[in-house]
């Protein structure tokens, strides 16, 4: 009797390099043992889901330092690509160099500009450092590890230490640890429901909804009432704007409730009679 | 008898190279014959401001392609810098090479990213153009004249061209031409009345205002009704993570009206009740 073969493991697109944040993201939404596609752009990483080259997506959407990635609102908009699942992941900045570099011989800091100034207290501290802007945090631990420098270092996650055989000189070097990134996990619509993340905890649901209001006055508290009035609470706003029509907005909205619950189902009819455009981006299990 | 100084022209800091857009918006809010401060980044402007090196300064808030500019929302409530004027300006790119390079010869074009962009058609229909990637738009005339570049042009402004004696071969060559900024322009607190930017057009008043909410269920949609049960006309919201407070928002708002007005006032009043901080960032004729 022929074996079935072994279930193959999940192919995961992410943004940017192994060992980035959002590998952190990926393995702790989908699984440690899954496959990883590194992909260059944000864009890439919805275009590998849609043309099949992967079984999932990772990407961020805020962080609380800094706030939206909206260039991931437009891609949630654009694509038709539902959210299944989310996960907080705190940015843990830490100082690594090649194996036998001591940090007194470290002269020059090489990371993504944004984690550089998420460190301002530790290069206040050390006065000798140079801060080096580089593409990517990950990117930074693969470079000075493939040129084996002498005096310079990374800033960049521990998985990215690992990854690249770095040794962690400093850990945790950040300024605010309140620095915490939400992922989101994306699977194709046929994938959806058996894609769903579980959580462990009893989490409850979250729907995601993208709408735009007619351009009349009171739309948008209107709009909210249809949550509001059915005691929905809502976790997130945020507007883009609408293209062709300047000075309109879409809105994305956030709320707690599953979607085929009679109560979120009579607030999105509701919110649907006011709205132009209104989609379901998701509905998954709230992150811890 | 001693004759008074001639009033001396107003020196107004913006962020970019000269010619940078936020300079045609400086123009327009200020008049033809104010001086400029042109500074690296967008927390110099804010700096030169409240340090008295300027008397007013100009910054991009939103975009009708790319949203708003969330960065000088964060600035906007870090400093005490009222708005005192708005206006739009349609974002038109062109085509510019030193005198003597034709058309035919170029085969590099520098630009900021975002720029180049937007001028997808453009690139598409002239393959044999090489897109660069530049920090500005208004810099990359700047360097093709000072190199005096033979095969190579810039994407920038009219008013770049100008500046730097480069001849526009290709106007308006933008995918887009709903493409609008909105700028503000800024005082300080003793002079935000008097330096107030008139409309000509009777244009209805703008109030900006910043607030958060207690993070209890219903708290937007209370806040909103300040506004929408007096009948004021919400033109834009914008949310901005809380720093310290992961997950919880600042709420930046514009509404149509004068905040001396008797409803404003109301409505002001209202809000303050449900809020926990709420400042007032200006109030101002709406821009054209």
């Amino acid at each position: 009797m022929k074996r079935k073969p072994a279930r193959s493991r999940l192919l995961v697109a992410f943004q940017g390099e192994r060992g980035a944040f959002s590998e952190e993201a990926a393995r702790k939404l989908l699984g440690p043992t899954i496959n990883v596609l590194p992909c260059p752009r944000f864009e890439d990483v919805f275009c590998a889901l849609e043309r099949r080259k992967v079984q999932a997506a990772v990407i961020p959407i805020e962080n609380t330092l800094h706030g939206s990635v909206h260039e991931n609102y437009d891609h949630l908009l654009h694509f038709d690509l539902p959210i299944v699942g989310e996960t907080n992941v705190r940015i843990v900045h830490n100082l690594m160099a090649p194996p036998g570099v001591p940090f007194g011989k470290i002269r020059r800091v090489f990371s993504h500009p944004v984690a550089l100034n998420q460190c301002l207290d530790f290069f206040a501290a050390n006065p000798q450092l140079e801060k080096v802007p580089f593409y990517d945090t990950a990117g930074s631990a693969k470079m000075v590890m493939a040129e084996g420098l002498k005096d310079a270092g990374a800033i960049a996650s521990a998985v990215a230490a690992e990854i690249y055989g770095a040794r962690i000189l400093r850990r945790s070097i950040e300024d605010d640890r309140q620095n915490f990134t939400r992922f989101f996990a994306l699977r194709r619509p046929r994938d959806a429901r058996r894609g769903i993340v579980r959580a462990k905890n009893g989490a409850p649901w979250k729907t995601s909804v993208v709408f735009s209001t007619r351009n009349v006055p009171g739309s948008l508290f209107r709009s909210l009432s249809a949550f509001a009035l059915r005691d929905l609470n809502l976790s997130k706003i945020e507007s883009r704007p609408l293209r062709g029509k300047p000075w309109e907005y879409l809105f994305y909205l956030d709320f707690i409730g599953q979607v085929d619950d009679p109560v979120c189902r009579n607030a999105l009819g509701h919110l649907r009679e006011l709205a132009d455009l209104l989609r379901v981006l998701g509905c998954y299990p709230r992150g811890d």
